[in-house]
């Protein structure tokens, strides 16, 4: 049976915990600075909750270190154990973990809320290990919960978060945007739903760029001047509209050409 | 029974006629200059085709005029009918057909596009009309396909129309631009596609501003940077993903104010 340690109570560790929780794997310690959060999740996971990590079990076969980019390097120094330590970052290069032979990168790539986990088989897992060995029990781990793992270097697992960023944060911003200009009106967010859901089911089954409709891509300056006077109030978000509105039409002006 | 014609034949004709063949609607006749998607779309739904307006049934209930904005105007003042003529745009207003006494809006809130027809009865239609009895036979059409029908005056109708063309059109851009940056990459767009449905599901059963995550919102400038440098061969692209981070950073710092 494969022990493993989990550092950190934050959305990771919540989806870690609770996605090995379901498989044959062991949660032997949970780590935390945080003594509420961190004794909660232990108690979900039947784990024992430490506070420090030189309270954690040495012998479990890997340390998830599931922190933010910049405790990840403090934690990593203070980690004594002889077996694989790995991260969970996207951004964060498998070096910063260089401390330990056995080092790993476990990378799911999924907007993740510890009040409303997601299921982990349908979410990719970006795997990469300092060598052989170590790559093939953290590949073993992420087969249990997911049937999408993939290996995937540092500089690519940059671009995968990058591109995450923007069909997830920028997205949701634009949601954001939209549902404060329709509160504004008294309007509501409820009959854009629909619309929201069918953009995405769109670009999961055909290329988005054939899914491209609207104003800014058939340069129909009519419709994109009356948005513009309806933002008239509203300088933040009509510079925004400004500026994607631009990127559309430069690449399918481009097209066109 | 209700008898309707349609003039056009893109993808609005398209979804009007595939879902009022699906009810006890008769559709009269089917008016386009496109004589083969006009004769395409008579034939799928049995009904007459012509190619000029005058040749339409005088005696149909209702004419839908499913054409962009400025081909809107051209017709208006070609159709004979006195019976009632609707169009189904988003930002026109309902004073663009008043040369006809009994004029409304029909505006489905939804991107479509002919080869997918999404099914209409999610699909919140907007109703507006010049009176009530009009309105109360607009009302039962709009009954007959969709459970989501909602009176929307022509103001309001811009402002969805403006939300709808940030949540589709921006929102499908960001696709396409994280596509190119990882096929630029040799990396896979599938990867990106659980994400883009969560980020969707998210939006529709909790307030976008709850679920927003990611570098922007937490002040994390040390990954914005690395962002900014993979992007330095992108210009466009920087510039856009330096707007909207900046959009997002503005934002919820005044929530933290």
């Amino acid at each position: 049976m494969i022990r493993i340690n989990i550092i950190g109570s934050g959305n990771m560790a919540w989806f870690l915990a609770d996605s090995f929780a379901k498989t044959d794997v062991s949660i032997s310690g949970i780590c935390s600075r945080n003594k509420e959060q961190g004794q909660l999740l232990a108690d979900a996971c039947n784990a024992n909750f430490v506070n420090d990590v030189a309270g954690l079990d040495d012998n479990a076969d890997i340390s998830f270190i599931a922190l933010r980019d910049d405790a990840i390097a403090l934690v990593v120094n203070q980690l004594k154990t002889t077996s694989i330590v790995a991260h969970c970052s996207g951004m964060l290069s498998m070096d910063a973990l260089s401390a330990h032979k056995d080092r790993a990168v476990f990378y799911p790539l999924q907007t993740i809320t510890k009040n409303d986990l997601p299921n982990a088989s349908h979410i990719p897992i970006c795997l990469e290990a300092s060598n052989t060995e170590t790559l093939r029990i953290v590949e073993s781990l992420a087969d249990k919960i997911s049937h999408h793992v993939h290996f995937i270097n540092s500089e690519q697992r940059q671009y995968y978060h990058l591109a995450a960023v923007m069909v997830n944060n920028f997205t949701n911003h634009l949601y954001v945007l939209a549902d404060d200009l329709l509160t504004k009106q008294n309007l509501s967010f409820d009959l854009l739903k629909p619309l929201i859901s069918e953009t995405a089911r769109k670009a999961c089954i055909s290329k988005p760029l054939n899914n491209q409709t609207g104003p800014a891509k058939r340069d129909d300056r009519n419709t994109i001047k009356k948005h513009l006077n309806l933002l008239n109030q509203n300088k933040e978000l009509k510079e925004l509209y400004e500026k994607i509105t631009q990127s559309i039409f430069k690449l399918h002006q481009q097209d066109e050409i």
